[in-house]
């Protein structure tokens, strides 16, 4: 269970120190440690790092130090000198070169969701989403601004959903003034071991420095958030950003275990839900469930829409083009039946299903989105969730599995998500099942009197089904909260399968046609 | 815990139809099915399959359908109905299309390794290893037999790792005729639907089809192993292929559950080892563990050494070559001090630690190399594992979490591995840390009064001290075993901390430098 820690933390960096640039000579003059001091304090702060990497073991959350800053603020000597004080056992370093492919054929964030490190461990970025950013805003002369305010929204997010689940998120910036950095460069090149580091983009980031420090105070500023602070440090002198690095991340992992530990995991508690969407339920409610369909006539419109079906899917590979289709519904409301329709129209070598049941440990050590982050499809390929992270705002919300906060906050995340994935040209089409009380019952009685079918159902199914009216709840808030102009829900009336089969096709192909234009 | 099936298991395809390619029409002019009775039988071979695949999803291992064939055989149209007939949640269907750069970094099984379902899934692969080979054969007159034997090689290795691991493989040749064959390919050029699959090399292959059969029948009859059997299917009446492809998935998958449900696993045991290979307990004791080295000397030495390590690690990297640093050795040898100090001469954002303890569960649902597979790392960067695939054949041997034909096998499995490694170009150096016992008894003691390092130390650490004896004789067995020139032992005294800290980055430096030339 996560525990969320108050998001009231106040800025603990001065806002001056903060979002000026120009002013940071003044700030910073104070310390030029000798190498004697520093060598006296090096041990006690090892001890406490290594102390706190064993608390942090058993904590339910998981680190993240951000380290960005002016060109040549030493990140990599930082993190070369945290990684000698550090337990090499419970922490890794992640660095971010050129996307690979299977990186680029993804939304940009899939990168960095499949690098997070697990609960219990500490993850130095020595690149981050910031990276591509602070290169932009080098590159550019600010000509992409909407792009980069788009940018800023989904980093925001991003930083937001990881602090809301628990994640301490240190973010430092290497702070060097012009003159310094032109020092350091000059030391660099002096030397053949680091002459390499002194790149052509080194020296045009020195050239832009003034620049580059305004925009960059800027990027802090827009995001300096409650569980995302930045914290600048001044560079210029190594042992002192050492030994200042090395002190934030106690003082801060200290707080942030204490937090955690004051107040422990609650045990889950299934609740009666009240609605907070009422017109979603009632959109659930006012759908027809009873349709005729003949079986001729079934039959020759089906082949029709697998026709189109097929088509439009091999016209979206073609575009390099994703799909992920999600399908959620009550308990036998044929989902399964429904997806084999769905896949028979599309070359198997081209989809994906993933069955969503419990997660695995793995998958338990993150964020509840990390799982189906996994998933996502590369170019051209199509990813079938059958259940997903829907699950968050129905079972976990009624079984007590996470806590009010959580699911309250999931509906805008599982938004995000989707609008990344859109964003990044991937087609989204949900679909949730309807049934009535009674068919359902029709169909559990069906399936324990079938020998093939009695695999199907337990006692669970048993239980859910006595909760019928607080799920419907839950349904109408999530079709209400969730249904967006990027990833709507399309409700199917399924009490007649044959009905549901042929409009979930219907529906498929016409997404797909209307996403591609055709 | 795996129960290894018999590996007695009869050839089940009679040789003659198995090898011969020109005999084939003889042997399968007998059915043209018509769709009356096709319809008839599908119902109940789908709800075999279904039944088997509920049974399947409870057994401890996992079922490899690998699909091979004559160029228009139908293996989509047979993935496709398959697929329709399967429950999805149970099965994948894995393509591999051009190997992404991710892939290409890494030796050529990482990529299968990569897919490989978990255990109670079916992993249906719509290309294999087979696939690159038959396109060689396609492309060449046999001019590379060296690359492709050795690929047989691998492949046969891989296959029966995974069969003595209790994984089901069946592999299936779709035939066709040359005659069907233009048939087929006429039929689909007439279709607009499936005019795109006659492509150039389709047309090629089919000029070539009667060499191609030929290669193809050399290349089953070379790995027609055992736990690996290739199954020949006329591929000529598209009906028929699927219910004998659906009869041979019914007969083999019911038989395997039957041997697993027959042969419940043990309860883990554990037990006294005998040596195996006396000379590498005998290497293990000659080592001399007490060394002189004054603290000047070390600080002097080590410098130059540091320097060194960290020119050839940057050399490596410039010849986008990995690295591989396999760290085994007694609790309290002192791994995780000697990780630092060979860590302090590398970039930290080259390097990853790896901290091997008990495996998720999802890497428990896999063969036991699998969750080392997972992070070889990319061109370039290194990976240190702080212990690794050895446990197998160290604790696991000796507390009985595995069998002794399990951990007798390991020790080829693990050479093969790691040539694997060497062969793609990763450099790969192993350490065992030899310690005393009374010198572990000192560092047990002290780890237990300091406050600091008391996390260090638990009862099993004190267990496992008992078990010194045992422990050596399954050492000395390791190093015999798996010393190979690929990727030697380096045994190294450590009862002297600063002389084992040197004498890892000595060795570290001079492997490098050997592997590059330097």
């Amino acid at each position: 269970m996560i525990v969320t820690p108050s998001s009231q933390t106040p800025l603990d960096t001065p806002r001056n120190r903060l979002f000026s640039s120009t002013n940071m000579a003044k700030v910073r003059s104070h310390n030029r440690l000798n190498k004697k001091l520093y060598d006296a304090r090096v041990p006690a702060l090892r001890e406490q790092l290594v102390g706190l990497q064993v608390r942090l073991k058993e904590a339910p959350f998981k680190v993240l130090l951000i380290l960005a800053g002016e060109e040549a603020g030493g990140r990599g000597e930082l993190i070369n000198t945290l990684s000698g004080w550090l337990d090499p056992r419970g922490f890794e370093t992640v660095a971010f070169r050129e996307p690979s492919d299977e990186e680029r054929e993804r939304p940009l964030m899939w990168r960095f969701w499949r690098c997070l490190p697990s609960h219990g461990r500490l993850g130095i970025f020595a690149g981050s989403w910031y990276t591509e950013v602070l290169r932009a805003q080098a590159d550019s002369e600010g000509s992409k601004p909407v792009l980069v305010s788009r940018q800023l929204e989904r980093i925001r997010h991003l930083e937001k959903l990881l602090s809301d689940n628990g994640t301490l998120i240190i973010k430092v910036w290497l702070h060097l003034t012009k003159t310094e950095q032109s020092l350091r460069l000059a030391e660099y090149a002096a030397n053949p071991d680091t002459a390499w580091r002194v790149t052509e983009e080194a020296r045009r980031h020195h050239q832009l420095h003034d620049r580059l420090a305004r925009s960059a105070a800027r990027l802090r500023a827009a995001t300096h958030r409650p569980g995302a602070l930045w914290s600048v440090i001044d560079a210029a002198d190594p042992r002192s950003r050492n030994l200042e690095v090395a002190g934030l991340i106690i003082q801060k992992l200290n707080a942030h275990l204490k937090r955690f530990e004051a107040s422990p995991a609650q045990p889950p508690r299934a609740i009666t839900p009240k609605s907070l969407e009422p017109a979603g339920l009632a959109r659930l409610l006012a759908l027809p469930l009873d349709q005729k369909l003949s079986s001729a006539d079934y039959e020759a419109k089906r082949e029709k829409w697998l026709g189109r079906l097929n088509r439009a899917t091999r016209a979206a590979q073609a575009a390099h083009r994703s799909i992920i289709f999600v399908f959620e519904g009550w308990d036998a409301a044929g989902k399964g039946g429904a997806i084999r329709r769905l896949t028979s129209a599309i070359d198997a070598r081209d989809y994906r299903v993933i069955p969503v049941a419990k997660p695995t440990d793995e998958e338990k050590s993150h964020h509840y989105l990390w799982r189906f982050w996994r998933h996502v499809p590369r170019a051209g390929l199509i990813t079938i969730y059958d259940r997903s992270w829907y699950g968050r705002v129905l079972v976990e919300r009624l079984e007590g599995f996470c806590t009010e906060p959580e699911w309250r906050r999931a509906y805008g995340e599982m938004n995000d998500f989707e609008s990344q994935l859109v964003a990044h040209g991937t087609i989204v089409v949900k679909f949730w099942m309807q049934i009535s009380r009674e068919e359902q019952l029709r169909r559990f009685r069906d399936r324990e009197e079938t020998t093939y079918k009695r695999h199907k159902i337990n006692a669970e199914d048993w239980r859910n089904r006595r909760k019928w009216a607080a799920y419907e709840i839950a349904v109408g808030d999530m079709l209400a909260r969730t249904d967006t102009p990027d990833a709507p829900w399309h409700l199917i009336a399924a009490n007649n399968k044959r009905f549901a089969r042929l409009q979930i096709l219907k529906t498929a192909a016409t997404a797909i046609e209307n996403a591609l234009g055709l």
